[in-house]
């Protein structure tokens, strides 16, 4: 077969951890559209069949025997076509992976597995490729999990040399790729579950096309694409040709199909928006989370301040208004304009909202408590207990009505632990955890930008996303108010309480938790760049001091290179200064 | 040197995570009581300098910066002994480690870590031995930090053939002790941060001995010791002739310092008794956790039942009375006998006792979400807000004293999600959070016992602890009283509860679970053991989908070979059934 003949499809799917049936499914009906459209070889992501990352369900044998029934079922759909798909293999000896069980009652064997790319063709797997770079870093733990050999093959398909590697082996200098190019490979395919994180298109592109180039090889590039807990997929799989040319790719944060010829196409140019991607990634990152998990409905609770008007908008994007419902929950320090704002947030929403004060249940707990608080000044006490209160109201909702409570806290709060602990950052999922305050502005007026330039809904008038869904926001419109973006931050938990009072400007907070975080920077590296010592030493102090709330967090949705969470691992007992 | 003559000294010491000068004052210490009793040798556990496990301070240049700084000081402490510590070294080649970060603009350049030994003597580092097997499952993540090497030297000390090699190289086969003794080690020293859970001891012991006697060396083992977040470090080093006779050990859960020859000893018996190791351990994980952490005071809410009872003797016993303050929060469902027995519980352990009604606030909830909850049943909405009520309560207590607040729950309840997010699981530190609901009561029985066999303090009348120190319970009497042992277990959220309303009996739910969280079996694979069918099914169902409940708990301590945190790594969307 000549190259510039074969036709590849590229089935860039959203699979569930866990839900072997249905990315089966998912990956048997795209093995029926490339059929349909006459493609030689069709390709799928990293671990498609079990989802990425399997953690530790990996160490039940069930999961495993269920992921080789189901490779068979994909085999028997391969009449007529060639097929690459990630799976989890496993290897006839077993060993005793968990040496300290050896003696003890509790040791079982277990058997060595590889995360593996399945070349399967006309009902026969005639192939598999086991990944030799296992990423162990950050949120990766496939150390824990697979072992690797040396063995880089080629596979012969349709008389050409294909090259398989996975995910991580494509970013190794003199890697897999490397070596299947100089093997001589006519074509090279990665499978790929790369997650998010804001700049992280670019970078992977720029590296992809630099193996093409440097190895004079095609490469057909498949990523994953979905929401998984912390993790966003955001797929954009792309296909280089061998000069290193952008020749076909699919969209991002959705699933997509792509059939593409390896030569003799034009070179497309893509560009990342960083903004926009933020948005996108979060609102998949909700919507999967919301769904793979079986609820219909959330709730937020609506402050009036614009974390949480960011957070409804994306999850109005994400769900739709009928599934968001706000709830207000005024208290005595409450501003009237808070209200008003959080009102009209709503309204501009088309979202149900709940008022619901505090008043009476925080005048019970001062009550309650005024015999053990006596000559006791009011201090972050009383600030929490309200808070608390709100965390409870919207769990008792949560309850009632089988609502899934989304939290509102930023980055830059959870950094220095500005945030109460089962109060505002009660929730199963805390939607802009990873988004530095800072960001939070960007995102909203980006929100209010693309809105007023939106495409107007020909019968409803209301605006449609880019994937041509209307949105529930009616276009046009400001949706998050000029009011919000303006007022000073403020918890509103004490009179004339600023977040001021307590933090730096966020302008320069976040840059110093940018260094200190993402970046891994001393306390003396980040002074010299020309932060004031003392603020410093006081935010790197609250940042380490509150492992222990971040430790009880919801899990967010990862957009920076370093999210609090799985990837970042602190004791909390720690001494280090 | 005559093997016979030559005298080594065991630093069995409690390091803090992070706190390099404080560790390093501690080795510098026994460095000096060993040089008193002319020991040739001291050794120190694993990672002494750092504490264990460091996690991502290691990703820290400035923490591995001063580790090395620490060593210095170690070495010019070194005249006229030998010393052998665990600290991390660096390779001076930098690398890129975070593969993914190569082309971004957070790459830093990384350097190689090793997991080492530093081999001292007379003012000068002689040599270094690399841990060459670096475990990486369950709660152990080496593989994500550290670099090994094939190189497995002998050091040559005062005339002798010394082999070092570093916890997890001792458990393997064939692995580096082996290959030492092939190369003729007089004697071989593992240091070693080796958790303790329940049973450990034993496999511990019986594999060390194995090792000597299999390879007629003798061998110094020194373990840590101490608490740090969710282990406990149990210590018990052991020293073993080259026949595998036991002839000289520390003590278990304290520090201890041992001298010892490594022939001509007499044999030692060691009987491990599994209740006491494990009330042992939670003594020494309340105790470090709270002090290390650098509290004073833990307040604990008291309902009257076996949970918060148990919790609260632990707490007496790891902290002194004093340092206990235990609240007690009726509601109106809240029985007459719970009252009393939670009254009679703290009056037994002499701690403060504050009863703080949540009647109003409770009704003060109801009142507020009457217009909400219209038409609606009352259901676990209306438990969850007590439980939640209880967890503000003891939050603001918190808050404005600065105690601790301990949780009370058990393994069972966690396991299948029989407890308040936010509620009961509210707290700092959640103590009994892997101790199985059947082992609370034997572990309370044992308290009991113990205190009635106690030795008398001859001045105060009180029984005083293993380490010779008073303890605040008055000797001979039932602490955990037979009411609190005796009744039924309920939440007492809703008139009439009973656990059993919701979940098997304890007997037959605890070896459900331990069999599937501890020992990975699958559905089929319990049932066929002779359990219900639908039983097993709904538990492990329940297990299955309380994954967010988990991961929002505080850090427990760990006593058994699986417990639920970060050694068990699940996701949370996650549709395998």
């Amino acid at each position: 077969m000549n190259l510039s003949k074969y036709k590849i499809a590229i089935g860039q799917i959203n699979t569930t951890v866990g839900d072997l049936d249905g990315n089966t499914e998912k990956i048997v009906n795209a093995i029926e559209k490339a059929k349909q459209h006459n493609a030689h070889l069709v390709v799928f992501p990293e671990l498609a069949i079990t989802g990425y990352p399997p953690k530790d369900l990996l160490l039940k044998s069930s999961f495993i025997e269920k992921n080789r029934e189901k490779l068979d079922e994909i085999i028997k759909a391969s009449e007529g076509i060639t097929i690459v798909v990630g799976f989890v293999d496993v290897s006839e000896t077993k060993v005793p992976r968990d040496i300290y069980d050896i003696s003890s009652r509790f040791y079982t064997e277990s058997r060595i597995l590889y995360n593996a790319a399945a070349v399967i063709q006309n009902g026969k797997l005639i192939g598999k490729y086991y990944k030799s770079h296992l990423p162990n870093y950050d949120v990766f733990d496939e150390s824990r999990y697979f072992e690797t050999v040396k063995d880089i093959p080629l596979f012969s398909v349709d008389g050409l040399k294909m090259g398989v590697n996975i995910c991580e082996d494509i970013w190794i200098d003199e890697g897999p790729t490397e070596r299947q190019a100089k093997q001589g490979a006519d074509f090279i395919v990665n499978i790929s579950a790369s997650p998010f994180y804001a700049g992280k298109g670019n970078i992977r592109r720029e590296l992809i096309a630099k193996r093409a180039r440097g190895n004079s090889v095609p490469i057909a590039y498949v990523n994953l694409i979905g929401g998984q807990d912390d993790l966003v997929f955001d797929g954009g799989s792309y296909v280089f040709d061998k000069k290193g040319r952008l020749i076909a790719h699919c969209r991002r944060f959705e699933e997509d199909f792509a059939l593409v010829n390896l030569e003799s196409q034009k070179e497309v140019i893509l560009k990342e928006n960083l903004i926009k991607d933020i948005h996108d990634a979060l609102v998949l990152g909700i919507r999967d989370y919301v769904r793979k998990n079986g609820f219909q409905n959330v709730v937020i609770g609506l402050s009036g301040g614009i974390d949480s008007a960011l957070t409804t908008a994306l999850a109005v994007e994400a769900l739709g208004a009928d599934s968001v419902l706000c709830v207000l929950m005024p208290g005595e320090i409450t501003s009237k304009s808070s209200v008003e704002d959080a009102q009209n947030l709503a309204k501009n929403l088309k979202v149900k909202c709940k008022t619901i004060s505090i008043s009476e249940i925080f005048t019970s707990y001062l009550n309650t408590l005024k015999k053990e608080f006596k000559n006791r000044k009011s201090d972050a006490t009383e600030e929490n207990i309200q808070a608390r209160i709100r965390g409870n109201i919207l769990m008792a909702i949560s309850n009632k009505f089988g609502h899934l409570v989304l939290s509102t806290g930023n980055k830059s709060e959870l950094a220095v632990g500005y945030a109460t602990l089962y109060g505002d950052m009660a929730g199963g999922l805390a939607v802009i955890s990873d988004v530095p305050k800072t960001m939070v502005y960007q995102l909203a007026r980006y929100i209010n930008q693309t809105n007023k330039t939106d495409a107007q809904h020909p019968i409803t008038g209301l605006s449609y996303d880019p994937y041509g869904r209307p949105v529930i926001r009616p276009a046009g419109v400001e949706i998050i108010l000029q009011n919000i973006l303006d007022k000073e931050p403020s918890a509103e938990l004490r009179i004339g309480q600023k977040d001021s009072d307590d933090l730096p400007p966020y302008e320069i907070l976040d840059p110093i938790l940018q260094h200190y975080i993402e970046e891994n920077k001393t306390k003396v590296e980040i002074i010299n760049l020309g932060f004031e010592k003392e603020m410093v030493e006081e935010m790197i102090y609250k940042v380490d001091h509150n492992e222990y709330k971040r430790k009880q967090a919801p899990i967010g949705i990862k957009i920076t290179p370093k999210a609090f969470g799985f990837g970042r691992r602190m004791p909390i007992t720690n001494k280090f200064k």
